[in-house]
């Protein structure tokens, strides 16, 4: 399949580079700056534009991969000339509609996984959600999304937007708590590395049991002895205070609830 | 070595059938009730009381692996006529110091991990932190976690204290935005399982970045657009709502200060 990327961030870098892998074609690769969009183009050893007149028209498929705010712009300014193709966005946060009565055939694959430039992915294991306006758009999305994952999902708009709203909790905001651990240790000269296992064994933990099933520590059982102590370690940065009290309180309504 | 066990918590049960893995004999386990007392004591072949006076004075060993408020009043009480014994409790939040002029040797043996009942770790790749009063304590400690892990460092009780803190932020607080997660899912009907791939490279992409530079998503890109839109779906939930505002303030608080 011909394919041009729209985009060259993170996710865009990552799908761009396991489509070339299997064997698609990547035409172009357009970016807002020339910079960014030759850091992609080199690695796939493709063309690189930010001249939106100089997106060509003989792709099959056109990737939208860029910030949710550019899209409602890019979508009419690029799809100029190319009515008859495929167009995808891959954002879990925006609606299939973004591309309605713009083009005709369209769609939106969401591979959901937190994507890093330097770090490649193995895009087999990633659940991959796809919708599609009509037939043509979900039978490229289908085949394209099967090449790429062994779970691929349908699922509307209305859905994803709440899937996306949990992977930035499983995600960010987990890893978000490894920062904090991250940066408690290193004031104490302790070296992040003696927190893998246990980030290791949480992780493990709920392929195995349901997340407030695998709950430990202070905030489960309510001892705010030892959270007082804690909260006194905090004083001197009062929004990583209020994350503990507020995480803490929500811990134990969970734990409540059950 | 002759070893009883003063609890019968989760980490008490992990700890303790560890210990008879490799060869020690728990001569009787302790508990407040003699229901909790039995549930381990028959998984370790051994006695159960609730009655301190019953406490054996011949082990060579006292693990205290109790609720934290617990062990002020528990170590006097236990500690009479057994003065020659070494000593330990397994609290990361508690000093060693709340043995001091209590028993002659005594130490801590904080093994970093979170632990349930129903889910059997591998303690040989549990860091496990000690520090003791003595040198005898010092070695009874130092032999024990040897056995127990590959990785046994001397902390004081200052510096566990962050180290607790830490392990607080990396196991519990990621574990309840897996269970906010799970929540917004079971809400949707999606099932729980889609989330894991993302939860595992999480945890795995910390082995290789920090969790600054591992960092993506919304809030570390301060994409306002996306953020409202997830807040709008929390309404229902204020705690939780004021959880995702304050992570994705925090996130972008450290990501400026890279």
């Amino acid at each position: 399949m011909k394919i041009i990327f729209i985009g060259s961030g993170n996710l865009a870098t990552n799908l761009a580079m396991a489509f070339k892998q299997l064997g698609h074609d990547i035409l172009q690769v357009y970016s807002r700056t020339i910079e960014s969009a030759n850091a992609l183009a080199i690695k796939l050893d493709t063309a690189a534009t930010n001249d939106i007149k100089e997106i060509r028209n003989d792709a099959d498929l056109y990737v939208f991969s860029v910030t949710d705010t550019a899209l409602p712009t890019l979508i009419p300014q690029i799809s100029q000339g190319k009515e008859d193709k495929v167009f995808i966005h891959t954002a879990g946060s925006m609606p299939l509609s973004v591309f309605k009565d713009q083009v005709q055939n369209y769609g939106v694959l969401y591979p959901m996984q937190t994507f890093s430039k330097t770090r490649e992915v193995n895009f087999r294991t990633i659940p991959c959600f796809i919708e599609a306006n009509n037939d043509k758009a979900q039978s490229v999305l289908f085949s394209l999304a099967n090449e790429l994952s062994d779970k691929v999902y349908l699922l509307t708009s209305d859905e994803r937007k709440y899937l996306h709203l949990a992977a930035v909790f499983a995600c960010n905001f987990a890893n978000h708590c490894y920062a904090l651990s991250a940066d408690i240790l290193n004031r104490h000269n302790i070296p992040f590395e003696v927190m893998l296992p246990l980030i290791d064994e949480t992780a493990l933990k709920v392929h195995a049991l349901s997340p407030i099933e695998a709950q430990t520590g202070p905030a489960v059982r309510y001892d705010e002895n030892v959270m007082q102590k804690h909260l006194d370690l905090l004083l001197e940065n009062p929004l990583v205070k209020e994350i503990y009290e507020r995480m803490s309180l929500d811990i134990h309504r969970m734990a409540q609830n059950q």
